[in-house]
């Protein structure tokens, strides 16, 4: 894979969102964790690279380490141990990824065939060990003490969180306390750890490393809510995601969790036979959107998700004013508005 | 489960081999690491405590933790810091046992259900996840970064064996070489680790822990070439394990590439139809085992690794004489010549 820097074109058709000005803005930095990913996904032991290569290099928005990097940059910090941990980042990302894939059974991700509908389940099991094996070892290299407890802290949250979403998954008693608990776990801690790491690699303040944590772990719940609420109703292109996917898995998400709140009988009837029974015939998914817009649950929840990000963008005011921070209260907003 | 020092006469029963007389020797040290890893196997998602609890609280010889508590006492070593470190070992080998299971597809483990068959391959997977981010948690509470190296490597370098056993099987045309380096890898890469830990929480010289590693390492490559050999031949009751297993998944084996190298061609078409085709009928085990007698591999084999123990023990001789470096030298022996 070639590293080139990205050439103006390829820079202003990247900036056309927040997240694509944060990789401009980064554009350095991050081809920097790219060669580290590059370099330190290799093994020779060939399945390990291909299989890695199929998910970690060749695609992805790399939104976690990006973070990592926007933390540093924002506090001005001149050094090169972000570009390692955001590598380390993302690795935890992509095992998190290889194995969720593995437990949903997936047969796609970005758009591509998923590691284990080619490679197997196995490998994808053993891979993303290897992964986030690596992963602890670039950390210790790293040879900070701080950031390893923040990052194998998420890492244990992130655990707790995929089997507790694995026991509420077709359980329409789930109750929306749950539901947050399962996305702060699963989604939310990793942004939270990867903006944390950022700040204490600058040697910041508890204060502020609590703030960059705080905009992170907003932004995931943001993030997230949102992405549930797109599955019943994305205008957009989504990379590899189908409309309607969370609904055929019986995955209980906010929307749906509010909308048998105030369900009638019949109505609580048709979410078990579809969410609980996974009896579902073709007609049902337009029905659950009915159902949802009915309720008015899809306005609410987006309502919820931009609470959370009115918190982030509170926290980023601990820094000084900089075309990096406006980019991440955009990057905020643009998790909550787009419509993919 | 109650943690109750041990009866005399359960003593005397675990004493009737190496491993139980080890045992009995470290008993102190080995309830102070039973309790630790039930408290940190613990979590309120009840999903995680019940499923590690199947596999971890409830069974298992507990040989590694074992070695690392032996490494640190050999040397006089009077604090706690082993306990901690001796159940990180437990739950990486406890990790890498639940994602074992997942790939091989397991329904046993030490003879009872195993925890994918119970609670299904997607619990399996992450709560081996959760563990290994434990075990983590557990090394930067101790805050080594010597131990946090040498557990994170061997963390990485188990998964890449694993990887590498998922290439060759099937493959009658694996070498020699490729065999041992899984085994390396997957099997004796913890032990090594694990009595290496031991020596360099007693403070020890790089000469000393490199002993005790080459201890760990050949007691692991020891006790794997038995394990394959005793998967042909054994006698006595094998915890969870039926003999042939290995047969039936195919796996390439030392007894089996050097009877394939020995070979005739009709034979070599057997073993072909048998591991790669993995097209077998209920006579072809004992066809398999009067192959392996014929060409004489199995005791080939262990011979071979008679010859592992044999440098394991040596390497122990930078230690002063005790009952516990007699039960380490008893325990290499035991490695190799038990039945079952």
């Amino acid at each position: 894979m070639k590293l080139s820097l990205l050439s103006n074109k390829a820079q202003s058709a990247r900036a056309e969102n927040p997240l694509g000005r944060l990789t401009v803005l980064l554009n350095d930095d991050l081809l920097a964790v790219n060669a580290l990913i590059l370099q330190r996904m290799q093994s020779d032991v060939k399945m390990i690279p291909e299989l890695a290569g199929h998910l970690i290099a060749a695609g992805g928005k790399r939104i976690r380490p990006l973070l990592t990097l926007a933390s540093a940059a924002l506090f001005g910090y001149a050094g090169t141990r972000q570009h390692k941990l955001a590598a380390c980042v993302e690795f935890i990302h992509a095992a998190t990824l290889l194995h969720d894939d593995v437990v949903d059974a997936s047969d796609q991700r970005r758009g591509k065939a998923s590691a284990n509908a080619l490679f197997g389940n196995e490998a994808a099991v053993l891979v993303g060990d290897f992964l986030f094996s690596r992963s602890f070892q670039l950390m210790i290299e790293d040879g900070s003490l701080d950031v390893l407890r923040i990052l194998s802290n998420a890492s244990a949250v992130i655990a707790e969180g995929e089997v507790m979403q694995l026991s509420t998954a077709n359980d329409t008693a789930t109750t929306e306390e749950q539901y947050k608990r399962v996305i702060r776990s699963k989604t939310a801690e990793l942004f939270a750890a990867a903006c944390e790491v950022g700040a204490v690699v600058a040697g910041r303040s508890a204060a502020e490393c609590q703030a960059m944590r705080d905009y992170g772990m907003n932004l995931g719940i943001a993030f997230q809510i949102s992405d549930d609420v797109l599955d019943y109703v994305a205008t957009g292109k989504r990379l590899g995601k189908s409309l309607g996917d969370d609904f055929k898995e019986g995955k209980m998400t906010l929307p749906v969790i509010r909308a048998i709140a105030k369900a009638t009988p019949a109505e609580k009837k048709f979410w078990n036979r579809c969410l609980s029974d996974l009896d579902q015939s073709d007609k049902d998914f337009k029905e659950a959107v009915a159902l949802l817009h009915k309720h008015d649950v899809l306005k609410d929840s987006l309502d919820e998700a931009r609470r959370y990000a009115g918190q982030g963008i509170r926290a980023l005011s601990v820094v000084p004013d900089s075309p990096l921070r406006q980019s991440l209260e955009e990057l905020m907003v643009f998790a909550v508005e787009r419509d993919y």
